[in-house]
This record gives C-alpha cells, structure tokens and sequence, in this order.
C-alpha cells in the first residue's frame, strides 16, 4: 500500500522455540554464586528446597539455547507474540532523524514482561508435584504475574506484599485474589520472619521476602519463586528479544542503540542478551544501554563485589553491583528498579564494559513517560519510562549530530496502576528524592567478608 | 505445526477501508428523531451548534459503506487490528461441544472500544477547524478515550465527570490529565446547568452532558462529542465486526450466535452490525444476544417511544425502548450500561425481532468475569461481563444439548479501573440491587408528547 507501517506483528507458529542462555557465550563466564556459611560456590542442592530441579538446572546451564516446554509456548499464545512498534509519532515531536522501535509487554494479562518467567516457573513446578508457590511483591506487578501463571497451572499462590504497598494500591491486590491467589499484608503474624518485624510495621522487601521464603522451606508441598536477578528469570525473558530480532528484520533495519531499564535485570537481559550475543558471536557493533534511577543507582554508584540478594542475610552471596543490602532505596514510584543490587549476569556485562549504565531522577523520568504517552497514546509504568528517558537523550543527540541512529528500547509494562504518581507529576508534587552517599557508605562497610571480585 | 491456535491476528493493512451504515440495508429503515419543540424530524441544521458537518453526514447517510479517512486508519494502526482470541481454556473448564469466539478491545491505549470514534470524531472536528472538544464522563471510560483522541490530533479536550465517579475513581481522572485534557468535578461552578443543580453534590450523567453541551453551544471554536447512542458512533466501531468477519474466516468458523453487552449499544453495534448485514442481505441464519443489567433493563423492560437523550430534556426526542429519562439506574458497577435509553437502531432491531435481548444480576455477571479471568488470564469490565455470562449460559446449552455451536462475543475492554468491584464481589460484598418496577412507571409516566411508535 505504500503506508508507513507502525506496527510490526509476527504469528503464533513465530513464538520462539528456545530460550536463549547468554552465561554459554560469556566470555570468562560469571563469577558463581557462593554459599553463605562455607563460601565456597553454591550448587544445586543448595538450591533444591526453595525450587524444583528443571529450574535449578536452567539456572546452571551450559548450553547456548534451551527448549522452552509444549505447555509454557502454549500458555505464552495467550499474550506472545507481543508487537514492535515504530514510534514515528515521537520522532515527529523530537524532530528526529533517528528511528525509534519499542517492544511492547504490557498487553499481557497481568501487565508486564514479568509473565514470561512465571508460567515458565509455575510449569516446572506443577510438573515436579509441587502444589503451592509462594513469593513476596512489592507494587506488585511480580506478585500479580505469579497469581496470573499460577492459575494458568492449576497451583496455589500466596504473596507477601510490602506493607507500604498493600496499603495504597488495593488494585493490584484485588487483581491477583481475581486470579485466586492469597495476599497479605507484610511483616504478618504468620511467620517467625514477620512476628520478628513487628516494628517495622510498613514493611520492606526484604522482609516479604524472609517471609515467603521461610514458609516455602518448611512445607514440603510448597517452592518459592523469585522474579528476577537469577540466571532462569532472564533466561525465560528472552523470548522478548528474539521476537524484536525477528521484527526489526521485518521492518528492514538493526539497531545501533538497544536501552531497557534495569531493576533486577530481567527486562534488561530478556530484551538486550538475544542482541549482546550477536555483539559476542558476530562482532555487531551494538551499544547497549541500562537505564537506572538516580535514586537508586546500582550500576552507576555502587561496588563491584560478592553480596546478599536479601536484606536479612539469608541468600547465597551473588557476585554483582551492590549498594549494600542494608540499602534502603527512597521511595522512588518505579518499586520495580528499587533493589540494592542486580543480576550477577548483567553486572558481569557492565564491568567487561559490554553495557553502559546511566541514571535518571524522578521528574525527568515522568517527564518522558507524559510526553510518550501524549504521542505515542500508552501511558508506560515508571520503569521503562527510564528508557524512555534515554532514548530521547540519544534521539536529540542524533538530531545534533544530523545521524540516522536506529534505536530499540523495550517497554515492558503499562502504568495503569501508577496514575497516582502521574497526577503527583502533573500537579508539581512530585518528589525528587537524592541518593545518599553516606547511606551507600554505611551501607558498604555492612558487605560480608568473601574473596574479591576482580 | 498441528498445534491448536488461540489467537487470530491480522495485519495493519487488514484494518478496514470503510465503516458499514447498517441504517442502509435495515428493511423499512429507523424512526427519525424529533426536533422538541416542533415534533418535527430534526436535520443536520439542528446538530450543526455541536457537532461538524463530516459527522452530522455520517449521521444520516444512506449508504451502505462510508470510506474511513487516511488519517483515521493511521491512527488505528496504534491498537488495529485487534486480535480475535479462540476461548480453548474457558471450553475446557465447561467441558462445552461449543467452539467460543471473543474480539478484544481492551488492547487500546483507553482501555476499550471507545477510541474507535474518539479519533475518527476527534479527526472530523479538528478538520472542521475546531479548537476544543467537550463531553460528559460517568466511570470514565469514554472521557478516557476522547482525552487520548484529543492528544492525538491536537485537540483541547474538557470533560465533566459525575461527581461520585470524580471521587471515587481518581485514576480515570489522573489518565485523561496524563493525555492533556481538563477534567471537571460535576456539577460545576463553572456552568449554568452546574450551578443549577447544586443540591446534587455527587451529580448524574445528565447534568455532566448538559454542562458539555452548554460550554459547546456557546463557544464557536467548540463542539461537543457523544461516545454511543448516535448513528454516528455506532458506524465508527463497525470496525469490529468487518475484523471478526475476516478473523472467523481465518478460523475456519462461522458463528452461529453473536453476542455482546448493550448500554448505548456501541459496542454492541460494532460487532454484531456486519453479521447483521449478512442476515439481512443473504439470510444468514445468526442468533444475535444483546445482553443489560438487569438493574437497567431497557431492552428487556422498557417501552419502544419517543423520549429525550438526556435527563435534563435537551436533545431531540430519540425512538427507543426507554425506561423514562427520568429513570435512575441504580448504581452497577457497569456505569457503561446504566442508560435509560438506546441507540435508535438497536431499538428497531430488537423491534424487528432480529436481536434478542437478555438481562443479567450483577453478582452473576461478576462471577462469569471471575471464572473468565482465571480461565483465560484476562480480567474483563463489569460491561462486557455481562455478555460472558450469556456465552457461559449458551454453552451450558450446547453441552446439554450435545450440539457444536460456535459462538462469538465482544470483550470490549478491560477490569483494569474496576478491581473495586471484583474485591468486592469476593468479599461476598457485593450488592445486587432489583430493578424498580414503580421507579420505571413513574418516569415513563412523565413521557414527552409525541407520535406513537408502531
């Protein structure tokens, strides 16, 4: 017809067959895992209480690709593919010549890319005779994704939401009882951790979490299920940047610039590890951008070094960037990138200098999600509004420059839940919280003693 | 691949070239409607104070197809086409013969159908030179969709919202300001008709449009726009129905019912006008259901006559089935269908016999939206659960019946702005409030004069 295409659309028969696991083509690998007590790497059975083997094995594998299960491509069809789209819309206002591209996760049933590892994870664990899982959310998105794929596979699902949270966003807690699964309210009186936290009567993630976990340790029936920084999450993700090589073929072009923000890592590596892979193998020369909050700043400020994934000091020590797991991150609205560390694959990328870490602060993010959502129509969660951020840094810099940059980002959820930060934004109330050097450094000075990470 | 599809999806070039005017091939046409003071039908001059003159000829246009202005379908490509889902899973849990069909427009950036005219009303007025556009907003959804069209094609947008809705769903609220419009509490201050009616604090849909249409009638760079009822709107969506046509085809099926949720009856038009058009042309045997809340029974209960649009008596008198405008439905969850009224051509379709309306209880509907969601994964508006539960019924029927039926129904949005309902109704909280025989006689008591209706 001759008209501009916006969209670029693949069938079900194009749903990837295999994810893809970065951690084979890595050059030296990553640093493994080590467990608390001995600090020697941790390995399967260490692992085994918390998650069934098809998962700890994905965690630990060798092979380059892994065959995603007949039930789990089948369960994907709901929502998968997902499009690309050509933000010509934005280009026009930007007065650009650079061309725009973003993947879309939000049109799947709970809202983001998080429902790509959570059927993976219920699947393995139905298939192992497991008849709970059990998690902790904070603003819920991950927790609305496991109660989501946990119906879909027939399990019981009970969350641990953050006190703060559970208190003022009662939607997404009505959305996941929607789907069946139990909520409460964190620290809770269930649990020795919650009992031990009565205190902190707001709650954190890091006490959900103790909670979660400890319930799933002592129950024989019930596994625990984490939605990202872990090796298994990203690799389910990449289904989202094998459909985008696909797409961008169809549309004629290949990126210069792909930017995902990063929280835990998982839409990071889900959408940018199928395109780093190719930098690896083929010698692409594609810059790869991980947009973080200034309030939190993991990858931009924090040490390379062997700390706990959880605030309690329960975990194996993860080699990655940390901020110190006694961080406590301000209350940025983007609860999904409020984390003291990140995923040891990703952190791995950034100290081999493969992906390059920038930071954003608050009202500066929202002022790129308003002016996406007036041109591009959807209205983007928090978190990728950091990306959004970034691209149109790099798509004002293309125009200074007058180059032809082709740029993908991945916008891997909608805001529907956070229109209350959007009205404080638009009503000029919005916080612009600092990060605190001191509490990095006090935070820093708490690290567990391990070897050092070179 | 042998495996079994559940989505169908076309591409951008797939979206329809024109809209189909059903008013065309309907046998012995519509009543018009009726100017109110002189019971005399009423023209385009009469509409011309608010609307432009592309959409007051799409209002009486007796052709059968309209063509769909470029820049309309472009701006479709951002949501169209919408993809057509076969229901396997929700099959599967009624152990049903019947193969169940469902369009979804929930995929738009608003959330529904209701962007299908927004933009094609937006685009008409913006072409005509007009500045701004006003209109009433009871939940939200359709102030939701004319902010997002305003956005796009350069619009101011000013929306009244009922009053108790401006309080209790402040996120509707917060969406149409993130797309740039100006949201009022009505009744206002800032009008006439608001000042008037004070004493109502937490207002009503009839004195939200008698603020819209008072602020349009008076400024000449501003109309007013309507998001159902009107001829105008229903052809718009029949972008619906042609996609579900081709869609059917891809499936291999044809429906032998078609059914969906009627207030207004846009989005009832929108689906089920195409397959109606086959009926009439080439004696398609196809069931059709327009399912209403059984609180709100305009179909089902109400009296086929002249009555006005609106409560305050401003319009021209519409041929409808009405419950009285005085009528005040009690308060659904499904404000979309808490109408007393109907689109005119609903009405003579219902009248003809050729659509067979049915009404549902409100804790009944939530618990099809229920056993929906945790079937297939996507959570619905309180509107179009209405139809669920008629396609639920239908297939309960199949399967007593032993028959294939393959049946066909509109999901015209999603629950995302609605979890408050769904948290109530499991908590066992939910009201189920009875439809007022004696509120429906005392309001048609207070029927204008006009001719009768046969």
């Amino acid at each position: 017809m001759g008209e501009a295409q916006v969209k670029f659309l693949l069938g079900e028969r194009d749903i990837p067959t295999h994810w893809v696991n970065l951690m084979a083509d890595l050059p030296g690998g990553a640093p493994p895992p080590l467990h608390p007590g001995t600090k020697e790497p941790a390995g399967p059975d260490d692992l085994a209480p918390l998650f069934p083997m098809g998962l700890i094995l994905q965690e630990v594998a060798a092979e380059p690709e892994i065959e995603i299960p007949d039930a789990v491509r089948e369960a994907y069809k709901l929502w998968r593919p997902t499009p690309l789209y050509r933000a010509r819309r934005l280009e026009q206002v930007l007065d650009t010549p650079a061309h725009i591209y973003y993947k879309y996760e939000g049109g799947s049933p709970p809202g983001s890319h998080k429902a790509n590892t959570a059927v993976a994870q219920a699947y393995e664990n139905a298939a192992a005779g497991i008849r709970k899982l059990t998690t902790e959310t904070g603003a819920g998105q991950w927790g609305s994704a496991l109660a989501f794929a946990c119906s879909m596979f027939g399990l019981e699902c009970e969350v641990w939401m953050v006190g703060s949270s559970y208190d003022q966003k009662p939607y997404r807690r009505s959305m996941m009882e929607t789907w069946g699964a139990t909520v409460h309210r964190s620290p809770s009186e269930l649990t020795q951790a919650g009992r031990g936290q009565r205190q902190h009567t707001t709650g954190s993630l890091g006490i959900a979490i103790s909670e979660a976990v400890e319930v799933a340790a002592q129950n024989e029936d019930t596994h625990y299920s984490l939605g990202s920084v872990l090796n298994h999450v990203l690799l389910h993700q990449s289904v989202i940047g094998q459909e985008a090589l696909a797409q961008m073929e169809m549309a004629g072009e290949y990126p210069d610039t792909v930017i995902a923000c990063v929280g835990g890592g998982s839409n990071f590596g889900g959408l940018t590890f199928p395109f780093l892979r190719r930098v690896i193998r083929d010698g692409h020369q594609t810059r790869v951008i991980a947009a973080e909050p200034a309030a939190c700043p993991t990858l931009t400020r924090g040490v390379y070094a062997y700390d706990f994934g959880d605030t309690a000091g329960l975990t194996p020590l993860m080699p990655m960037y940390t901020l110190g797991h006694d961080f406590v991150p301000p209350p940025v609205h983007a609860g999904g990138l409020r984390y003291h560390g990140d995923s040891p694959l990703v952190c791995a990328l950034v100290k081999a200098g493969m992906v390059e870490p920038r930071a954003y602060r608050q009202n500066e993010t929202f002022e790129a999600a308003v002016r996406f959502a007036r041109t591009e129509g959807i209205i983007p969660a928090p978190e990728p509004a950091h990306a959004i951020r970034a691209v149109i840094e790099e798509a004002e810099a293309a125009r200074e420059a007058g180059e032809e940059q082709v740029i993908l980002f991945g916008l891997c959820g909608h805001g529907h839940f956070d229109l209350s930060a959007y009205d404080a934004y638009l009503a000029g109330k919005l916080e612009d919280p600092e990060f605190s050097e001191a509490d990095r450094d006090a935070a820093l000075a708490a690290l567990p003693e391990a070897p050092a990470l070179v």
